[in-house]
């Protein structure tokens, strides 16, 4: 066997039995870690599919930076976010609970729009705060949408400074809001339909420094003032630790890009801004060669959801997996990954099961901060530095506050669907759950529950034992309707 | 721009302004073509699917060989069969001429059967044939599938040397033939549901010499004897230029693989079985470099069809593309396609145009052979040498005597279209065709042919300079139904 080119790292799934106790890798010298803790730096896109990137299978978007990125640390197949839509996903993602746990979730409505009462709750501990706590510089340079009222800002939860829209790029929409009028826009977007404003925000001795750099937003600056942004940041810590987190506005729809991408990619509009975020991923790269601190650095990439299907060919693609963005189908939740920290990060393909969830946990391990209140996430260590198994072996899929589907393994049983493959959402109460088997089953096409009861008995006893550990809080989303109504 | 790792090849299509002036590199260095004419080794799958290769997607299948050889020639995007179904396709590539213009092809019966009459005409002139004119060495070690009458066998039809299967690995089935049983072989695949023969064949001094080595062909040993055949035959081959074809009996169903691989792949047993092929293919690569010939030998991998869909879990996936093997949506035409030539094909990842059609009039000029009778075929240099746009621009989508779909640029119509994406097959012919444009909806999902009557105008315009351009034969393979009527 020539296995040059392979980091056979499997998964040593207790179901599996067949992948036990084979092409498990011996762990390789890791490299003497450089002094004092690393930087993190978080790139978080926005409504990327799975199937997005040239690594992850597409045929026109060109993304050789974020390839080579992966291609030099590791590319996770089966990395998931804690939920489908933007809000909950990102509250999961800064304070490693899950939505239900911290409320950060409606049932009526999915994210935060402007003027929304509340936000991120005051009591929850972001990542931002743990490693503030242990002296990093921390900014974020990029979207929020975790409230836009000013005690929910980024500056309130734990982030020195902030550059960023406070939501969605479609929201503010200018000249009514029927869904023919948005349509209309998605599909050939102009600057002038959309008044979401750009802010500025920083923690100043005495309090805050807050401002509107512009409203609207120039959107077709973004990413590249996003990506000029973390750079300076990143200039500006000197020996200090830092926490940078981009947030990338696109590939959300509207989809904007700089004029040097304009019909750039084979992709079209869609791949221009795809491959705009990629231009942007190999600047930041290259600046922290500059500075010469690649080696004490960890960059990771990932997006907040599945593709938004209904958006056409101005949305993603989840590749071969099952439906996308507001499904709790594997095109919904699990997203591309890419971990990277020369001489530290092991190369290659992984297939171990990771999440958002875990970056809290694993982050903080490494600057030693305190990530006691992640208690939904796991440290990643094992498997990103010693090619290990990883301690996470189950997905939790939520719609609300509802569990609509459990991973454990290669097990991924069904209760709720909602959303259907190129047909229109329809809620369906599965009496025995759908059970798909994701490894030979990846686009969840073939049911094998009656063939497998064992799998799906262990899957409702993990089932059992999740929901034992959980207090479901209120949803915080929809405080606005009680408000509304009172 | 960081362009460390992109060769950005863009299409210069026609129909494609977006595209044009932007993106197209300079004519690197090409390197010293080696002494004398170069040795060809042809690698094709059976039925694998356009998804079913780590560096086209698949999660789970890991083949570090082919992706290495894509990683260091060209992978490209947009590489065809000219029909989606094992002889045909077959007789298309070893030919130059599509299968309407050959015979071989039929309006009743898809593929060659045991026993059928007739098989590759002898009127047809393979790549092999015009390699041997020029004096190569020509040696085919794996399925034929061009008919099993003796006069059809490769060593008939230019090839000097052969080991392999006749015909498909599910046909010579034991005990019955209906549905349901074979339904039953194939989810649960065993050596003795199947009595197909290995056979070997040379061209001796005096005629030929023939026999079957073993019925049933053992299965599970077949990838790893196709290799080692091919590897002794160029060790075989001393300072004599060689033409070598490895057309694999898998992932064609029923799933065999060798003792090494079994429960080796995440991806279950379809994983195992790609997975030895990716062995075979760094096994060969090892040997060509082994032999010093590895700068003066062009390796082409890719497969005869798209994914057999209806074998489920037994079968491959098409990633993002549509429908599968069996049907003129891109599932059913489009393959993986790598090209490798250290030092000579220039590395990249490839969106021009091109087809299986397109090898042997590739190779011949190479080889300096005459490639006269393949008129459907253009030669590739420009693309794999130049970095170049390809010579050609058009694809053919026939599905027996009938042009189901035509592609010009991005641009597909689809006149007729049969099977759709998870529902039974069902004909429909289309008045006004449906049109996608294939660059920024590869999956087919968005007919846009009431708003690009241009596009449209120019594809039909294009069918029709088509079509005066073929004489249709009468299909080959129907001529068994008239000798079972006579």
């Amino acid at each position: 066997m020539n296995k040059r080119n392979v980091v056979g790292i499997l998964a040593l799934f207790s179901l599996y039995g067949c992948g036990e106790g084979q092409g498990v890798v011996e762990p390789e010298m890791v490299a003497e870690p450089a002094s004092g803790p690393p930087n993190i730096v978080l790139l978080f896109a926005d409504d990327m599919g799975y199937g997005d990137l040239g690594s992850y299978g597409h045929p026109y978007n060109r993304t050789p930076n974020i390839d080579q990125l992966a291609a030099e640390g590791q590319r996770w197949t089966d990395f998931y976010v804690a939920a489908s839509v933007c809000t909950p996903s990102r509250g999961a993602l800064l304070t490693g609970r899950i939505p239900v746990r911290t409320g950060i979730y409606g049932d009526q409505i999915p994210v935060y729009f402007p003027d929304d009462p509340g936000g991120l709750p005051a009591r929850e501990v972001t990542m931002a705060e743990a490693l503030q706590d242990v002296g990093y510089r921390t900014g974020i340079f990029g979207k929020w949408h975790l409230g836009d009222a000013k005690a929910a800002w980024p500056t309130r939860h734990g982030f020195d400074e902030w550059l960023g829209l406070p939501y969605s790029n479609d929201m503010d929409w200018v000249g009514g809001r029927t869904v023919e009028e948005a349509m209309i826009k998605y599909a050939d977007p102009k600057l002038e339909y959309w008044a979401v404003p750009l802010l500025r925000s920083s923690v100043t001795a005495d309090g805050y420094s807050d401002e509107t750099l512009e409203q609207p937003a120039q959107q077709t600056t973004l990413t590249k003032r996003y990506t000029e942004a973390v750079i300076d940041f990143m200039r500006r810590s000197g020996d200090q630790p830092f926490f940078a987190y981009l947030p990338y506005t696109m590939p959300h729809t509207p989809l904007f890009r700089s004029a040097g991408f304009v019909h750039r990619s084979l992709g079209g509009r869609y791949g221009d801004v795809i491959e705009e975020i990629d231009w942007s991923v190999g600047e930041i790269k290259q600046a922290l060669f500059d500075l010469g601190i690649a080696d004490n650095t960890l960059v990771i990439f990932t997006s907040d959801n599945g593709p938004w299907l209904a958006m056409k060919t101005e949305g993603g693609r989840a590749g071969l997996l099952r439906h996308g963005k507001g499904t709790t189908f594997e095109g919904g939740m699990r997203v591309p990954a890419v971990f990277w920290w020369p001489g530290r990060v092991q190369q290659g393909v992984v297939s171990e099961i990771g999440s958002t969830l875990d970056i809290f946990a694993t982050v903080a391990a490494l600057a030693g901060a305190d990530a006691s209140s992640a208690v939904d996430g796991v440290d990643l260590a094992p498997v990103l530095f010693a090619g290990e198994a990883s301690p996470r072996n189950e997905i939790s899929y939520y719609r609300g506050s509802e569990l609509y589907a459990y991973r454990v393994g290669p097990w991924k049983a069904h209760f709720v669907t909602e959303g259907r493959y190129r047909q229109p959402p329809e809620r369906e109460e599965h009496e025995v759950p759908l059970l798909y088997n994701l490894m030979i089953d990846p686009s969840e096409r073939f049911d094998v529950a009656a063939d497998n009861a064992d799998a799906l008995a262990i899957v409702i006893a993990a089932v059992q034992r999740h929901k034992a550990g959980v207090v479901i809080a209120p949803p915080e989303l929809d405080k606005k309707l009680a408000v509304g109504a009172g």
